[in-house]
């Protein structure tokens, strides 16, 4: 009998999951909480508030303002007379949230929220249907000022020396400036040549101006745009150069926007954010229309190629499909899952072999096991994670499943062991044996580490 | 112009979430978050591995096996060629998990998840339509064996210890004793008896006597049935009495599920649970057919009417829909939701005024802004989570932030307090205000709360 027609008998179902979902082994999903442990531990260090709202909410609620794209990528379905839809990002359910709660929140509302997010895109290398998301967000009533967004430039910064994934580059820009600028041109809507501008680095100078002229924009015009969002390097640099170019006193926006990115530039310095870690880049606009001001984006120096790993920006109302409350905010949101999966493609981060959160192995041998599991309980209580061997098996097998899980030490207890007090520990990987006189110079010693 | 007219105007799109459906303002969102890291936090303590499976499944994956009310109560819907659905339960997607990477995990395979699932149930008073379960399981290779029943309460004993709310008990049963039990009686499926046995302590004997002969049970029967199933008490008691009644050496089922229950009741105590906190009662039966010998139940002595807040039980053959491999597990879960809701109804837990994990505003009078964030940056640096006023405003204002956030400490600095090196702390909860001789005084005395 075939495999196939075996398992037709046996009624079994091939096990699978869908295309474009992501799940790991124990040595990869180790690795992906510790770097979600980290990231909400830098996030709340600043004080944010957790928020976890549903996975599903109306479709009239979530889908008010979308069209399009969002609108075709979402999960949407009907249960019963009920209209529903997944979640597609996490700002437009905590626009809901603080318009829907808003007397009961206090402002400014510091929050965060990791959680996962659905989107029925193409599956493609290193593009997930459910990723999870970081956000925090900095809610204003009515007025919220800069300071806000220089501060979330030193979270980004703080996380990211945190997640030690190498040295990076936040870059901001600021919308105002770019709107002003595009309108001094007498273009309206910058979008087609913001997106052609965003080529600049990986298509030439000379191609950008091909598409923008195609665009319907004179070779002059098409120049100067090329000049100013070719603009960029150190604040105080790319201040210098702008004055050079003479742009200010045209237009109120662009002057508004340019001194808004010279405020939050000054703020940052503040904020001990070393100077070597932001710039400023002028062809930055973010894809999202609803950014009105800063707008950030976080590079690893290294691996330029990996895009933004944290953008975000400032926005004038967050929640006005739901709310006559002016809710101005500013954001930033790191793509884990996408992050991850570059990274470890990349070869920038690794699992370290740890399969559990176990750090110790402990092996009864002989009539021991009482005697195990109450210096067990102790290690335990002293802030060490460990589990008891229970199976039955020679030593080797023992061992071989510290080995295999990554347990870093393996305690054997004998009976020599439990009537003299001691424990024989072994490193797992040195292969280094010996006794210690007791349970607490265990502890002590990993204490140590 | 009517509100409700004005919204029109304007797209205003009533903020609500979807009936049965549930989130928490900050208070209760820090309480919760608190209560599942408690659970996260023990569970890894006993080496649990993390896992974490999509929430969407194939739903001929899925719904493998189920039928009936699961079904219905499912969240499936097709997405251009997909048929998919939303988990409800972490069991099903474990056993596929492990039957689909088998050849990679190492066994016994101990693994944690703490996840949303989704039902469609009926919404009713705490119960939800999407809700949080914590599950662990072990996982065994062709054979585990008893004494992982045992660990399992010692879990479920630390675990509620250290979720401290309030005195509980485990209670204990076996599949197989129950079983072989009824078997002695002709009943060949005890699912209607059971059922009707399980309202003994609501309705009494001699109305579950009544609906046990409803279904054409005789009398005689009925009366052995109440007997045995109205056994329970400390596990000595129980095998005494058991031994009265003279059930053993009648059936090989019960006699196998008697000795299983006598030997992990045994091995209950080697892992240090104390006494007062397990006990067998013979009625428990568990609802999933899938449980084939020892099962759980937890009670809060005080508050029994909350039902179960912890259970499980040993399953022979986990993944049998995916696998021919025969996979024996035994596991346990804790609704959270369900109970996180039950325990702040009944009062038993409550907010406690942190909307926040920040432990201190740190609040700039005059032009020490730059100081105040170097002055945060070292608070935060030493581990304490801190958060710097950052807007305009009168100190009673700031205060009143503190206040409303249940941040416990304000730090003012002003200018005197910049130039000494000082800080000014105010507790929040005390109003007592006074001068520290550093930002290291202050860091010394949070460490030693």
């Amino acid at each position: 009998m075939s495999e196939d027609v075996e398992n037709k008998v046996k009624n079994i179902v091939e096990p699978s999951i869908l295309a474009g979902f992501q799940e790991f082994l124990p040595k990869e999903q180790m690795l992906f909480t510790k770097m979600q442990d980290t990231i909400r531990n830098s996030f709340e260090s600043f004080g944010f508030i957790p928020l976890d709202t549903p996975v599903l909410e109306k479709s009239q609620v979530l889908l008010a303002k979308s069209g399009g794209d969002t609108a075709k990528q979402v999960y949407r379905f009907e249960k019963g007379d009920t209209d529903m839809a997944m979640r597609f990002d996490l700002t437009v359910p905590l626009a809901r949230y603080v318009a829907q709660h808003y007397d009961s929140l206090v402002f400014p509302f510091r929050r965060y929220h990791i959680g996962k997010v659905y989107r029925g895109e193409r599956p493609q290398k290193g593009r997930f249907r459910e990723f999870y998301q970081c956000d925090i967000d900095i809610i204003g009533n009515e007025t919220l000022n800069l300071l806000n967004d220089a501060e979330l430039v030193s979270v980004i910064n703080s996380t990211f020396e945190k997640l030690d994934i190498g040295d990076f580059t936040i870059m901001l820009n600021n919308r105002k400036l770019l709107g002003g600028f595009f309108a001094t041109l007498g273009i309206g809507d910058p979008t087609d040549a913001l997106r052609a501008v965003d080529k600049l680095d990986k298509i030439g100078a000379e191609n950008v101006k091909k598409e923008l002229t195609e665009q319907g924009i004179g070779s002059e015009q098409a120049e100067k745009i090329i000049a100013l969002t070719s603009v960029g390097g150190f604040p105080a640099e790319v201040f210098k150069a702008l004055d050079e170019m003479g742009i200010r006193g045209k237009n109120e926006m662009l002057d508004a926007g340019l001194s808004e990115l010279e405020k939050v530039c000054g703020y940052i310095k503040m904020f001990g954010v070393p100077e070597n870690r932001y710039c400023i880049d002028l062809k930055i606009a973010r894809g999202l229309d609803y950014y009105t001001g800063t707008v950030y984006e976080t590079k690893l120096n290294d691996y330029p190629e990996l895009g933004s790993i944290c953008s975000g920006g400032r926005y004038d109302d967050l929640a006005s499909n739901y709310t006559k409350k002016k809710l101005p905010g500013v954001g930033i949101s790191i793509g884990l899952s996408r992050l991850f999966y570059q990274l470890c493609a990349a070869g920038i981060i690794k699992a370290d072999g740890r399969a559990t959160p176990s750090a110790v192995l402990l092996i009864p041998m002989g009539d021991t096991l009482d005697y195990t599991l109450s210096v067990a309980k102790k290690i335990r209580s002293s802030g060490i994670a460990c589990e008891t061997y229970l199976g039955e098996g020679k030593l080797g097998k023992k061992f071989g499943y510290a080995d295999k899980l990554g347990i870093p030490y393996a305690i054997v207890l004998g009976e020599d062991e439990m009537n003299a007090g001691t424990i024989t520990l072994k490193d797992m990987r040195t292969g280094e044996q010996r006794s210690l006189e007791s349970v607490d110079e265990f502890v002590k010693m990993i204490a140590l580490r």
